[in-house]
């Protein structure tokens, strides 16, 4: 009944020809056809579900959300305290006008409280999320109440979505939930979501709301690539002027201090690590504007260009400004990492310019520029130690041969798929930890269904062994700024993501692409409903379409 | 001095490596950097266009868009009222707060007036615009005041965007504009934008946003294709248990008769005419879920298979219906055109049917079933005439050689460059007035500025004499519904439309990519400010970023 019910609150149920008005060849991801998933709408699909045909009614008159008696976590969490009045809300937020008094009767088949026990000693409720958090949970959904059993408040606020994702309304509107049974843990502990904020300013508005629909897809860790060659919206507490000068604006388009803090607590509140990106030595144009000999003059024969290249190696300036620069950081970001860039670093600067020759050669480097690479992401990584972060790197830094340490963590990020594969198995059999990015630049945008080929993409699926398995710790869906700003990034973003959201949360064997189409399907209704707007799969429509432009 | 101040607005003037983060190859479009254009922010270009240095400054306090003595229209022509109110909502309206005691100071530098003269004894006010309409206009800002002189109202609605786009800011914040002549008036008849309210329904908000963006762009033809197989949101007087069962719903996903009135009459006000679409033969699965017997019954071997192809050509009631459904239509839409569609038409439900089969025979037609279209067609097209109305078709029904009358407009839509040329070649060597759409489906979508492309694309651009170039009334940017409803849809037409709009309004040699680069990159925060969310060019920003998400 629960198929049906589904059907009848998203009219999908018409058959008709799919293929859009052209000529073009179609795209080579096949279209779909919608038929309900008997998991509903249940978006990224949990480990282990039941769902019976026996249904019970919600009101929001009588529904509560209440701590249960014996949990470690109680009303001074006020982490649980907001999920709690955020996902009722999102259950009877858009309905609030039907409570009256048919709301008052609570009769047998109706459920008025789903109690939260959070089992362990530590509920973890002031602290904040770590790559090692525990995100699992087990709900149960009877009479006379459902019980949401986690042992961090973290595998409370993955339950909590998940309870509000088994709510649907019957055919005459009414809340409806049915007997259910789930057992639910991420199968990798990093799933995350880099957005950047300097090839377009993004507002904060914007930024909450995409860290809104990261809690709604179970991702934990927002990659906040903040700084770039376009501009440095950061801005820093020591060193002022390179907002001021390198930001797109000094005031309206910068990230304040406050800024930052509420970002992080946000995310917190949510479950989500806002792990910050400080890409160095390339990538640093709008720092030099402001900092003052921090980038490598370029010369063009033997004079000065004007021009500036990476971040220049061979002057102790530089290091005691990222000693400075990072202790800052370390304290403004709480998260164990920082990301570290080192991504494309261009030579041909630093080999135009006759004090980096000289050095060269002082150094014994030759003519072996990814040598002086190494030498500065070497100390650079010493000055990070000092501020007891961990940190991740670009790919290039482990390509390029920089001696690495065994805590760090490489993202892979270029290539074909076959690239791809064969960088993991380089990277996982070095022993170190990695993280997949490269079929999933969300940026690179095209016709029809292509979260399709987002989904099928598998972090684990290299040659290797299971200890080389196990070193995949999740990977990122990245939006890359060149295209997107306020206008148009959250629904490019939405629900495309959400395809890489499912796959770094659920079981390696969810494949289904059909059952997948079905349940994504009305979890974008559901996100455009909160206020996201996630643009279609394909020809359909939502029961409350989105209300802005 | 415009120029450097235009800059000092925008702030594209980073020298910047415009490489995304990424190894796969450039998008085939280059990328652009931005230097002001002489031509400030204008869009789509004038035909002539003179700026002089000397600039005047504008105050919401003291400036006026008032009608000139000895006009044809005056207070009484509430078109211009509301667009006098309109754009000194867009010139003013992001600043209201600085206007205070400074701009009671009306010196000599000031300038305080546009006079709008219309100067043909009828100005046209109380009509709709038409593919026949005057939309040439004079301006001259000049002290002591600004003159915008045309002969229609439609000429004086382009005149006053293009006034509103001559306003910028001086480095203080004050609206400022310089001394300027210019004489314009558009290249093409028919610049249309094509929506698609049957894929996915579009609120009416996102309809009304999308006409006042349009105007910004100068395009003067809604093309709204409202119905198709997915859904038929147009509530039909005549037939009102249509939309009631081909509708996504019946009231929440329908246009009712007021709302067809008020995005006419929005669109009226904006020089904007709307050119619905009813499609048929094909394309109509959601028609005959309401009206039985329309569609053709399709057969299994000797057995109905319960599915249903096309209308059905061989039966009386279906022209019946023609005749009683298009004589409301030709009542509810005001325009002189009607689009018919007859594009797609599948063959194989017609040729599985054993009546149409026996109809094939009668009529001789043996098994060529493009001769039962042209049938159909034209029965239908002697119906429509009965309405007064022009129709549009697309190019199928001429390619089909269905009989045609001299005065249709054969809309080419398919095929490659060389196919839609070869195609606009021979539908004018016949004679017939044409429209291109081919290069323009904007729903196609790529990563990078395929602007540009669009952008190049010139529908004169074919083999042919003057006396066939002449027959190119235009074309249309279309965006089909597929995966675009309201989350998505604005973002993804605009600033894409606005190069077509330009290909469509402005002179044959204005075809410089980085001025068009450099001027669309203004016009296009100009949008974001006026309240649309269209989608950034490339790395930068606007000084006042979009406010929603």
């Amino acid at each position: 009944i629960l198929l049906a019910l589904l059907l009848l609150t998203l009219g999908f149920s018409r058959g008709l020809q799919p293929g859009p008005r052209d000529d073009y060849e179609e795209s080579a991801e096949t279209e779909r056809v919608f038929a309900a998933s008997k998991y509903g709408s249940l978006w990224p699909l949990p480990q282990k579900v039941k769902i019976s045909d026996v249904s019970f009614k919600l009101t929001g008159v009588t529904f509560r959300i209440t701590d249960a008696k014996g949990s470690s976590s109680g009303a001074s969490c006020s982490l649980l305290q907001n999920a709690y009045r955020r996902y009722y809300e999102y259950i009877f937020g858009g309905s609030r006008v039907q409570h009256g008094a048919e709301g008052r009767r609570a009769g047998p088949s109706v459920l008025t409280e789903l109690q939260v026990l959070i089992v362990s000693a530590d509920s973890e409720c002031e602290r904040f999320p770590a790559v090692t958090s525990d995100e699992s949970y087990e709900l149960t959904v009877d009479q006379p109440y459902a019980v949401l059993k986690a042992p961090k408040v973290w595998g409370a606020l993955r339950g909590l979505e998940t309870f509000s994702q088994l709510v649907y309304e019957d055919e005459y509107g009414a809340k409806s939930i049915n007997s259910t049974t789930i057992s639910d843990f991420p199968r990798f502990a990093h799933r995350g979501i880099l957005l950047d904020t300097s090839r377009h300013f993004l507002p904060i508005k914007v930024i909450l709301a995409n860290l809104e629909a990261m809690a709604m897809n179970k991702f934990n860790v927002f990659h906040w690539h903040i700084v770039d060659d376009q501009s440095f919206p950061y801005m820093s507490r020591t060193f002022p002027h390179i907002s001021q000068q390198g930001a797109y604006h000094p005031y309206t388009h910068v990230y304040t201090p406050a800024d930052v803090k509420m970002v992080i607590e946000f995310g917190r509140l949510r479950g989500i690590r806002v792990v910050p990106e400080f890409d160095t030595p390339g990538h640093t144009q709008s720092w030099g504007k402001g900092q003052k000999d921090l980038l490598t003059p370029c010369y063009s024969g033997d004079k000065p260009s004007g021009s500036f290249g990476p971040v220049n190696p061979i002057l102790n300036t530089t290091y005691d400004f990222m000693s400075k620069f990072f202790k800052e950081i370390s304290g403004v970001f709480p998260d164990a990492y920082v990301h570290l860039g080192g991504d494309e670093v261009d030579f041909n600067c630093w080999k135009s310019n006759p004090d980096i020759q000289k050095f060269m050669e002082q150094q014994g480097f030759g003519q072996d520029f990814s040598k002086l690479e190494s030498f500065y992401i070497q100390k650079l990584l010493d000055i990070v130690a000092t501020t007891q972060k961990g940190y991740m790197i670009w790919q290039e830094v482990f390509d390029n041969g920089v001696k690495l340490k065994a805590d760090m963590i490489i993202h892979v990020w270029k290539g074909n798929q076959e690239q791809y594969q064969s960088e993991m198995a380089n990277v996982t059999s070095s022993g170190f930890q990695t993280l997949l990015s490269t079929p999933w630049y969300l940026n690179r945008i095209s016709y029809g269904q292509d979260w399709q080929g987002h989904y099928k993409a598998d972090p684990q699926d290299f040659k290797g062994t299971e200890a080389q398995k196990k070193l995949v710790i999740g990977g990122e869906a990245c939006l890359w700024g060149e295209y997107v700003d306020a206008t148009n990034l959250t629904p490019r973003l939405w629900p495309r993501a959400s395809a890489v959201g499912e796959r770094l949360w659920s079981a390696v064997d969810v494949t289904d692409i059909n059952d997948a189409f079905s349940r994504l399907s009305v979890h974008r209704c559901r996100m455009v409903e909160r206020g996201i707007p996630a643009e279609p799969l394909f020809s359909s429509y939502c029961p409350r379409e989105y209300k802005g432009i």
